[in-house]
């Protein structure tokens, strides 16, 4: 056995008990040895449509609970090669987006004075920004996978420019990410004008209609996206909408015609052994989960993402 | 037939047809002529717990297809005394609390350029503060008919001076309510400390736990406030979570052991002849409402209101 | 141990088994030597709200399961008096009321060959007219209780003269019922005009509104009626939506500020000794019932009416 | 900007406010000057399993609110090149079918002295019998493409001819489509007799059951469809259980192994340029749609619908 | 400030964030100068009807969290008194009731080799029995106040001796209570003979059924209950199924005409200044707990009995 | 029309309506002259994590009424062919598992002493093994056809080496079943080590993951096993969670990435002529369930395995 935080295992104490940790982990508050820390962001008011999303880092954590160590199909051991542990959430003030998206920052500055990856759940994804800043300050611009029913790239929303539908036009504009290697992978539904899309792409984002992808794996796709970072550090960013509402209807704004899981998966699996140096998962609405089925899909996917880290041992 | 705007009859028109307004009154724009003026302020970014009010009107309308004009308990036709409308939502700002609160302040001027009686839909309860504001502009003063499980006289919230558990504190502040006319019935549920309530009771504020109210018929309680109120122009604001959760389970802070909705109904019946200036329901947030009940609670409390206003013939 | 019918006892087989059945009690065909007949009507056709009464029957055997034979409260052992099976539903045509209106009082002219007391789980409360005419052929006008939030005695809707609102006009004129001992119980919400309840109280219905109900038991009343009707034959129609809606949220037509279950099993304890010559529980709907409770409410009503039946013993 | 109509921009009003009417549309009941008319039909007396589509236009209209101008997907403008507006509901008889039925027909005729073109929210697939014979009396038979998990072509159901079951029978036999021009995709389930579809083929029906559809898009087939209408008038009636009820829970008879929305998008891709001159989306049951994704997939389908209509421009 | 374990205030981090303890109170293994002791026994598998009470633990401490620490009702201030923590769940096993029970037994005389008072949230009521077991082993046979629509004193279930419905049975056998100082409040439905209460009564059990409570205060009950207790010491059990299902659905066993939740805390209330030495609160079901307001009640209530706890100060 | 039983019609009884057997067949007690006999095993016992499959057979019978009896995909005429009934369910003891595995296993025997095929729903997985033990005790080990989303081989749990995730390691100890020809379909999810499936693999069971299976029909795998069976006795045991959530949410451990509707057909079409002795569906929960359609996928496949049994003429 590891002398690695281990999830507590369901053979020691049954599964709907134990700690409302990300996989029943360790919580801590210091963050000093630790390889990955979990976070929660629980957050709504960045968002345009359905709230509830402040309740997503709880019941993602709940989920959670039914996921154990060893993952069958890639064989990755991530509690044998990283030390990992649940941080909390962040202390946001759910009056004022705009202090929320300061305090989000700043705590993303004093996580990454430790070498560590943070993985946050959502809360919605007017989260990103914030994390992007502390994450560009501290590695320069990143490339990034970024994974969502939405290119997410309007000037502004009721005139506000930090909103959950604005993040990746600013984080163009203060150069927080590169944008030739910035991929929008799942982007479906209506807008106002083809120059919703055309516009990033002039930018260089690659993006990826989700109408492009039905009916076949996303391998290819993935592994074609891992050649094209090379050794670049990454951040990847996945909002549950991406998918199709049948797997994840647990979200505030849903887009009929979206990825499956099976392709969610093999898309993660494709970017083991890329420098992913911090990942989120968004948008997760508890109110409108009424199976908990979205939560435990947020779950899973941020336990690919684990499993795809640097370092990670398969066997 | 009156010459009056009527709701759509459920005998020309299919109940679940129609427009989504009020009762199925008519949308309109313009204020003139009118003698009360419906509308929605859906908002929910200064909750502190469950959002999901932000569809609190829409739901409400929805479920107040089911009420008809003619009050069978007190004899109220307020659709033969006064011309009713639905003028439709404010365009408050989703991202931003402070923004949408100066939003509201400033359509209420405008709509009482109008010699009408606004009664608004929520909405969280912070709604009702820039709403006093205005109020206070064009009344002076008002006396106050507060039902709530909560006083909400927090002093701040996360540093934020104006979220829905700081309104009547401020409300004090600013002279917009007449302290010792100001009554707070259902309060219960748990607190800081003892200065929760004494305080406000310090500054003239009249409450009446919802423990003292149990097993028992309001009519004298309201007979009692209707005495005490006189002529002064009152504004009347109610909390959805003011009734037990068994009533109302639909709301974001519900709280244990409250009010009955016989006990809502008696309240307001005895309210009728006071000079109320406009009125509120607040908190309904139909995400948590599984069977759309406590949307039509809200509804019919406020069809309830609309019955005491000053004008309605009863027959 | 009685050589009556018994229901299925949790103790020989778990209560999530068995037959769907009420209270699993045998199913049969034939009505020889049966005392108590029970029958589902599954409708909805004749609602002009929400529907999904067609399967109340369904849900209410359901729910049904988990009662015991002896009645705890009154000392009630019907099982042990009656013999009583289920017998099924009424094959309706779910595409015709009027059809179906016919077939239910043909079905119940057939049924009332026997010496039966039929009980009858609706469906929407427009069976209740094709019941009370087929009772009346047999009986001759009966007493009438009839707990309801609607006095449903309208002239017609949409043109229709026989649908869930109209019942007890249509039983009045055609002399089904008679009028000055028929007593509607639980009358709220709103109407068309004060009419829409004196006209009725002008044929000699004694109308007993719910706000005149609100925090009192119901025993006196109950056994005012009791001895207001004396030895006449009596049909007891109960419609759900008499309960306030936190007691029974899955109907079609829910109005606020109802009865509570106490005071409807006041009510029905005090119709003992009442020559009833049939009952319905009507406009249960699962769809709408979340909980199940609302199905569980009106599956013990029916177990109360039918532990008032002439000739139980009491123990 | 165009000088047609416009949806309301979800960042003029927050999406959750404004006129309940498709898309935030203007509401209208002259139908002189547009080119589309969108209506609903709320009913589901004609259905014979679980009812409750008598909400779904109410529904679908709700969640239309999320769907902006622009199809980004297709190029498709429609607002553009059209113009379109909700002219509400027809005011059906909810307590018989017959009536019903004739009321729609008339109204269709009614609606057909206008050049435009109906797009009508069901309400349960009863409701297109009496539009096609409508569509017939001014176009002659057309061509009809119907998408729908069961053929609707039997004889009768309860003796009755005319209900959600004998739609296309009824249909075929009245001469309103060209049945070598009828085109019924994604029939699955189980039947009574093979002669359930060999039948309709023997009139010349084209069938594509859902189990030869598995697994790859449907754009071949909705290419070849194209092309064998050619120019006629064509109905497109499009049932949402023709999805799997992992798309669609929310409706009344669904059946699994369905389509998918990709391939639902790619199907309608494929009609544009036909002449469509009426299309209706049916059978959407709110009571079982507990996410409302359901009638979020149908209000998209419409948009999708409205997209392919003769006229749109694409850019 | 007191020095003692305090909630997390809900002006420090929002309300959705912090450990999922009770009262987001610190968790704590070490029972080493605490004088509460909060912990769940997640178990559904001693029930006979509906399952699910193993989320009962879970969802209960999330609920909890909108608790504030001050009691403003009757001035209790239990963190200022008490040290209070809550010490995880039990780790049963949930495969086998029997070795479950061991366990809960065992588990029960470590904690009480501390002088502390556990505070239990089940789990089904079978878990009461052990629990008495080690109370009787420490205190001697104790006064117990039992609130429940049952009275859970059957002989055996399926030839089971220890279910959640022979719990009282086998401690009046096994003289782990003093039965004239047990006292059974709520108790109702249905039975199998008159026996299943009176046999109770012979051997000195004080019986309040519910219908016996109906439309009045607990108050008077609650002080003649503490006059009888004296300083004996006493357990409190609580069913919630004690509780109407209009406000407590979530239950696995719910029961028509049951208390209110003002009576629940009146009754509590007057246990003030008893001898409590432990007590559980049983039978919340989240499955079946829509709204979660189950949950919260659950929560209140165990937070009341914290605050009549001995040594409580009130301010 | 044949002479055996027959399904109710829709079109002689509402499909609301009639018996809660599987498609509305005769119930029956005595096996004399039976083919096929389908039986429901009531039980949640043997799960470890969301419990609420005791009322998996209520609600799947439930469902199955929308089904017809004639195969539109395949012929399949089973009710021309086989004579089946729904025999009940067995009275298993539902506080102790181990009792109840040994109910099900006598009753198995008795049941097996007739030349009969017995289809069960479950009920959690638990209940096949001692199903596989009779089984073994008439025909011998038998090939496995083990469609699930896991491989149910741990040593034990809790230290009980009986229950839901231990079946098929102890029918391999015990030569309960043929090892090189158990086919395990579908599995996928996290697991303690890569031996978690690879022991298996050793003893010889043939593991097909899930994610090897994505985007692909699963005839031709289908036609594989069949061939490589050949005439052994079969036994098949289908897990619903084998499929996706976003088929199936209403499971007690479900898993992402899983098999869709459209392959477990496939999958039950090419097993067609093999000689299946027994099968089982389980694992459906209905309390997680909330559209129903978990139940309505279990009784189609059911449906679909008795449409492949020895002996069902296709035309």
């Amino acid at each position: 056995m590891s002398d690695k935080n281990q999830p507590i295992s369901g053979n020691d104490l049954a599964r709907f008990s134990g700690p409302n940790t990300f996989m029943r982990l360790p919580a801590v508050n210091a963050l000093d040895g630790l390889d990955v820390a979990i976070l929660g962001i629980p957050m709504d008011i960045g968002t345009s449509w359905r709230s509830g999303t402040r309740f997503g880092p709880k019941q993602i954590r709940a989920e959670s609970a039914m996921i154990r160590p060893y993952n069958m199909a890639t064989g990755a051991a991530p509690f044998e090669s990283l030390q990992v542990a649940d941080i909390g959430d962040l202390a946001i003030n759910t009056f004022s987006l705009a202090d929320s998206l300061r305090i989000i920052s700043e705590s993303y500055d004093a996580i990454l004075t430790h070498d560590v990856i943070p993985m946050a759940m959502g809360g919605d994804h007017s989260i990103t920004l914030p994390i992007l800043r502390a994450i560009a300050r501290k590695h320069g611009p990143v490339a990034l996978v970024h994974v969502d029913a939405h290119a997410d790239v309007n000037e502004d929303m009721f005139g506000e420019r930090e909103t959950h539908g604005t993040v990746f036009r600013r984080a163009y504009e203060e150069g927080l990410i590169q944008p030739d290697k910035t991929y929008q992978i799942g982007l479906r539904g209506s807008g106002y004008a083809a120059s919703d899309f055309t516009e990033a792409q002039g930018w260089g984002f690659q993006q990826f209609p989700a109408c492009d992808l039905w009916h076949r794996s996303l391998s290819d796709l993935g592994a074609e996206i891992r050649r094209d970072i090379g050794d670049r550090p990454t951040y990847v960013t996945y909002d549950i909408d991406s998918l199709d509402p049948s797997y994840a209807p647990g979200t505030g704004t849903p887009e009929i015609g979206g990825l499956t899981t099976p392709q969610a998966m093999e898309l993660i699996w494709s970017l083991a052994d890329i420098n992913i140096v911090g990942c989120d998962l968004v948008e997760v609405s508890p109110p409108y989960d009424t199976s908990g089925n979205t939560a435990l899909t947020g779950a899973n996917l941020l336990y690919e993402l684990l499993c795809v880290l640097p370092g990670v041992a398969r066997r």
